[in-house]
């Protein structure tokens, strides 16, 4: 990055990915960063699968798939069908273009890049120009304790569609995984204007970078706003596991709910117009407005809503533990 | 397999499989094994690569590219074509459905299977038969002294197309790799009617095998009388670099010179119908059949005469080292 980006988004996979792409399109050169979950990270076949940083970066190279929201649009599965054919596991979706990825991230890790140099080779061969950042260069693994057992990610979320009722989540490596540097220097910067939680799974995809304690602890001491935009709408989630994993979790279901679980971090909270009435029992500022993006107009929209209201925090107090 | 084996085929890539497949074609049941070179296995893009294995393989499971004799009949190369826009290597084809196999038996590699573990689990996924056996669960890397300086096969053969000038040729590893424990059991078989050295090429692909230690000296004991077909016909190679790398070596470019390479292993030498007239300068048994394989026909004739070969020098004098 040439200067200091003034807005850092805070991102996990499809939900995250379009408020990253919205972004992505009204901000300037150089004024937006992201840094992405990597605690879904798995090793697959023995390649490395970063699914969270592979949906952020075909999303803002354009080549995301439009129906699913994750892989390559017009991908193949000859591989995987053939995969299929040898006696390997087909569970986890692989396409021909998507592979190429996987092996070549690989290659890199086993030469000795760390995943922070290898996504930025992968992203710029795409023609993404935003900074796309590991959370970090260390692995960190998000387990979900289910009352069948501890699962991994990718066990609990794609092979068993998040079924198992989930207990409690943990992130093993977290404790040790230091922070990317990258980050930390964004967070650190006089230029930082916003921190954007974007609409992912708090719970699943937000809060393995929150659990990386050098970054939490930057976040919490950084001087711009932090804001987050919540993924429950009306008491259901746009998308994936979230309302059903709250209920597991007994936590309220509704915009309230997120609220709760980032106080502490946050400074604002974009809640769905549908949940204006919520607002009053928030204790911090927010904002309702249209949160669902079908369009790639939803998604500029709902960038431009959130940097405006968090443009609006700056100077205002500190909600923040460390402020 | 069920019973020990009746004949042994010593194997390299594309030429030796066409014969491993007349010899598939004309024995019963039980009565073939194939063992096979792994001196040209690599790593690339972190996938072990097992060529000849692969080969050999498709060729016998009849999925073998007609076109190339390697590779899988119908491939593409939408991951290869991808890894190139990423940025990684393309000068070694490996096409869609290629590639399952190499990250099938990349994962059951680093899972502890052994090479011939995974090796018979992919063969039969196969259908193939016949047991597929590499020459050692070992790593052995065959290694080309060039004037250019050393290379790794796959450099020399694909990347380079063979064009550097080659000085020797050492194979790293073969010293203290174990053979094979089912090639030796088939060679140590009472049952066991002849062993056959394929058309591949001798330099490159059977001296591999011949250099871990264990294996030859089982082949130097065997009862069973040990035959060659030449890849030399008319002093040029029926495919490959051999005849370049004979001149290269200094070595006579004709099956005279591919019968004294392998003086001391072998008991008798199958050279082609046009070379007859070498027979005479041979210092051991030797037919002449046509041995150019061009139809499946070919296949199965150059087999027949092969083991009929082989078969009449049963009880004659054996001409190897430690007979």
């Amino acid at each position: 990055m040439n200067a200091a980006p003034r807005v850092l988004a805070i991102c996990g996979g499809v939900g995250g990915a379009k408020l990253a792409l919205g972004l992505d399109r009204v901000l300037p050169a150089g004024e937006l960063a992201l840094v992405v979950n990597t605690g879904d990270d798995f090793v697959h076949l023995g390649l490395h699968v970063s699914p969270d940083l592979d949906t952020v970066m075909y999303t803002l190279a354009g080549v995301v798939s439009r129906s699913q929201g994750w892989g390559r649009e017009g991908d193949t599965r000859r591989f995987l069908d053939e995969i299929g054919r040898r006696g390997g596991p087909t569970w986890f979706q692989i396409g021909d273009l998507d592979l190429a990825v996987h092996v070549e991230r690989t290659r890199r890790l086993a030469a000795g890049e760390s995943l922070g140099v290898a996504t930025a080779a992968l992203a710029a061969s795409f023609g993404v120009r935003r900074p796309l950042l590991p959370m970090s260069d260390d692995p960190v693994r998000t387990l979900v304790e289910t009352y069948h057992g501890v699962l991994e990610f990718q066990e609990y979320f794609v092979r068993l569609r998040c079924e198992p009722r989930v207990r409690a989540i943990r992130f093993a490596g977290a404790e040790t995984a230091r922070p990317s540097a990258a980050v930390l220097s964004v967070l650190a910067s006089d230029g930082l204007e916003a921190v954007l939680v974007c609409p992912s799974n708090p719970w699943l995809s937000i809060d393995p970078i929150l659990a990386v304690p050098g970054l939490r602890r930057a976040l919490e001491r950084c001087r711009a706003p932090v804001v987050a935009v919540s993924p429950v709408v009306a008491g259901r989630a746009i998308k994936g596991p979230t309302a059903k994993l709250m209920a597991e979790l007994d936590i309220e279901v509704s915009a309230a709910g997120v609220a709760s679980h980032y106080a502490g971090l946050i400074d604002g909270f974009v809640l769905d117009e549908l949940d204006a009435a919520l607002a009053s029992r928030l204790a911090l500022p927010s904002v309702a407005v249209p949160t669902v993006m079908r369009s790639l107009a939803d998604r500029e929209a709902l960038a431009r809503a959130t940097l405006d209201f968090a443009r609006s925090l700056t100077g205002g107090p500190r909600l923040r533990h460390a402020s």
